[in-house]
């Protein structure tokens, strides 16, 4: 059987573009003891990818060139030598940015017994999802009445803390998110977050906004961006306050360092806490996360979005618009 | 009787010189219930009051401009109209800057007794040696086994946490401090700890510096300087680092923001914390300090230095010394 997938073969520099990714297609070895055949349906894109195609080891290992890119994936199992699954079932796997995947069963799980559509375990019952939850109450905290501020908050990640800060803040907290366009800022207004737009801002102006939005100042910043929405943040912080960095993709593609930010002294003044996370860490609290937020997402009460982009030889494109702020929402490629 | 004190007419903009401060002299009023009066014996002069000079409030109220600095001193009780002091007590209190200080007695302790000259209350025993304690205990969460990296490491307080970095690594970790002559490297190397200059080096090179010391990098770091320091140290975390941020002194005199290190991502990358803390926050661990570090200091286990300047009249020159890094250990005035 054939899979088709996509490689790279050499590290890129700054933004990549298309011309970066290889579709190649490969027979697939006979299935061996213990080994399951998967066809995806559904395939993941995300930010933190761009740090794998380095080559260079950070929080996770970089891809290798010239083999399948991997990213998280669901799909139905076509084929199985591993007793725990069967033909039919349908499993999530970090085989991604392929078609057909075979993956030893250890690395494939099946998918939990909510009634949501599957890819929801891509974005909000998923990784981002996951991310969210323990970025809010594990490293940030956060406490009912917490003034709580996110930044990319319409994004895969920022629109679940948004909608968990708003159920957790009861006592009269609030939850500010920054975004770029007027869809995304309207529809943040209609979860009743106050939003605050970035666009054509810099840091000094966009401080001065944050600070109309919220005059109290913030206990606890969901850091997904970095650069000017970070020295904005840090200009409004109450003493004590809590940053949970979860990505700055305003830096992955930068070609050399950028300057920080001018006023980091503020985390002195604020007696802040700033602690940076990576969600595979926690990943034993996962089934914490569903209990708590599977039933919310079952019943509607989560609203979250979905920008999908059809067939495998788009993964790169919606990979990309990572980038441009293009997706609403968690991105997906549907195969 | 008459007072003779410092004050500021002006908020100074950038490093201030010494036509900032003007040395008064006034009659004090007559003693009032629940007051005491106090002949200092030693002032204190520390960074933190350079913050206390701009004119807003940070973590501590500004100076009040025209009426006499504040800050730590020790002395001898002269006259007390309060049950708790009588005349020849010595004490500590927050009315520096001046050579006889009259206050309401609820502001003044006695000095603890402990067999140390009194004037290590304002440094190993005192607010100094108590941010080091609480910084690397409270805040960076030393174990035993941690390597740690201090800036200003032959300073009041990095001398200290260097110190008792040592007494409390007992698995094998590495203490590293940052300093800049060579007599302060040459007497952070007999205390056991690898020493590093900063002198003539860019973030880069005292990166490369810190690496050949401490090859698996850093557990915690104590923050006392910013600037270059910090992004050389960011660049040498351990997965999990914890920072403790307790001076920026690198930025107190600024005239406009100067940019942060470029490589704030590393926070997230190491899965960081970074966490700013003011002592008097946490004056209430005061005894537990005192118990655990006094009879070390008693039985001359710390090896705490100061540099001494003697007359009122000098203390704005001792005071602006700290920021030239021409002091080693604790800078005091000597009346």
């Amino acid at each position: 059987m054939q899979s088709r997938f996509f490689t790279i073969q050499n590290h890129p520099q700054g933004l990549p573009d298309q011309n970066l990714f290889n579709l190649e297609t490969a027979a697939l070895p006979e299935l061996g003891d213990g080994e399951v055949r998967v066809r995806n349906t559904w395939l993941s894109v995300d930010p933190y990818m761009r740090g794998r195609m380095d080559g260079v080891t950070t929080y996770i290992e970089p891809f290798t060139l010239g083999s399948p890119l991997e990213g998280a994936a669901v799909g139905e199992v076509i084929a199985s030598r591993d007793s725990r699954f069967a033909e039919g079932d349908r499993v999530r796997h970090m085989g991604g940015w392929r078609d057909v995947a075979q993956l030893v069963a250890d690395q494939v799980e099946a998918l939990p017994a909510i009634d949501v559509p599957e890819q929801a375990y891509l974005g909000v019952l998923g990784m981002p999802g996951m991310t969210a939850w323990t970025g809010l109450n594990t490293i940030a905290g956060m406490q009912a009445g917490d003034n709580v501020l996110v930044s990319a908050a319409s994004g895969a990640v920022g629109s679940l803390v948004v909608q968990l800060a708003k159920a957790k803040g009861v006592k009269g907290g609030k939850v500010v998110g920054i975004a770029g366009s007027q869809a995304k800022l309207d529809w943040l207004e209609s979860l009743g977050v106050t939003a605050v737009s970035y666009r054509n801002k810099d840091a000094q102006q966009l401080s001065k906004d944050l600070k109309v939005a919220c005059p109290d100042g913030f206990d606890v910043y969901y850091e997904n961006v970095g650069g000017d929405c970070l020295e904005a943040a840090l200009n409004n912080l109450r003493v004590g306050a809590r940053i949970a960095v979860c990505g700055m993709i305003a830096r992955y593609n930068d070609d050399c360092p950028v300057a920080g930010p001018g006023n980091l002294a503020m985390i002195l003044i604020r007696r802040a806490r700033m602690q940076g996370f990576i969600v595979f860490d926690h990943w034993d609290q996962y089934p914490s996360f569903l209990n708590e937020v599977g039933p919310l997402v079952a019943r509607g009460e989560i609203d979250y979005r979905e920008t999908v982009e059809d067939g495998l030889e788009k993964t790169p494109e919606a990979f990309l618009k990572l980038f441009e702020g293009a997706n609403q929402g968690k991105m997906l490629v549907r195969l």
